[in-house]
């Protein structure tokens, strides 16, 4: 099975993206995580464009066409999401194979909802499947946890295995066409 | 009186930016109504560019700096603010000259409200003043006009006509330093 994790932050530092890193870090053999890269590297959505797509669009709607299910995490700026992860949903409006996707919504500030809230609205509307039990709040804002350090963290390490769990759940119980290798919770 | 009108589409027929072009031509001697281009030049947000601000960040602060006043008019795209404006306001996030500027919000999709109320949120977070009588529907969304069209309906241009002398008297009650040439409504 093949997540793609997207980060709504472009800091080096971020804690959402080093969380994703340590996702693909703690996942089974099973499972193939990874970390997308490029959408620091799309342009802001221009729909005049939409009838020849610039190159780091097209390599991002083939990232997520090819994977099963999408996992986000986004921190929340002034009470909304970041303009890089909408920006990057932007693109992928009308883009069909988005459509009936599996998605986890990660939290890592679990006292910030607005973002979160408007990211699930706005997957919703694009008919993405937020599937609830991988959508899991991480208290991590503050905790001053670099990539390593959550690794270590049994707790945080078992949450993200947890959500990557739910969504293999999800995508086997409705395609039948993943094999899973270990027990599902 | 100056003030800084800001699309959230980048789209050249959008008629978020079409309304802002009738604003500035409608827009009486003492205020220059100013639609901003560069907002598609802007990067997407990184803090850790905060150190060092890209040139068309600086530009774009340059411009909001200098206004009195903000006027934002944005679609909705997926139930959700669009990445482009977002982005914007990522920029000005503890920009201090943001701080305490009043704006106004259209909203040319009254039906839609997502968008709107996100973008209410944001603003009013970054310690924006939203001056509501201001802040006025006008619905546009499959009205089928262009630009012209706009100019040439009694009722748009007096729309825009009041969101201009609402914002230029919430500024002139409050700083006393901006002179209003015509009666206020």
């Amino acid at each position: 099975m093949k997540i793609l994790a997207l980060s709504g932050s472009l800091r080096a530092a971020s804690i959402n993206t080093m969380l994703l890193r340590v996702m693909a870090q703690v996942a089974p053999r099973d499972i193939q995580v990874s970390v997308y890269d490029g959408l620091g590297k799309l342009p802001l959505f221009n729909a005049d464009l939409e009838s020849r797509y610039p190159a780091p669009v097209l390599e991002f709607h083939r990232a997520v066409a090819a994977a099963d299910a999408l996992v986000f995490a986004s921190p929340e700026y002034a009470h909304g999401v970041t303009g890089t992860i909408k920006n990057a949903l932007d693109w992928l409006v009308g883009f069909e194979p988005f459509a009936a996707k599996f998605v986890a919504v990660l939290n890592t500030s679990p006292r910030a909802h607005h973002a979160d809230d408007a990211l699930r609205e706005t997957l919703k509307t694009m008919a993405a499947v937020v599937v609830e039990p991988a959508s899991i709040s991480i208290p991590l804002l503050g905790a001053g946890l670099d990539e390593s350090a959550m690794a270590a963290t049994p707790a945080i390490a078992a949450a993200v295995l947890e959500c990557l769990r739910c969504l293999q759940h999800a995508v086997v119980s409705t395609s039948g066409s993943v094999t899973a290798e270990f027990p599902l919770g």
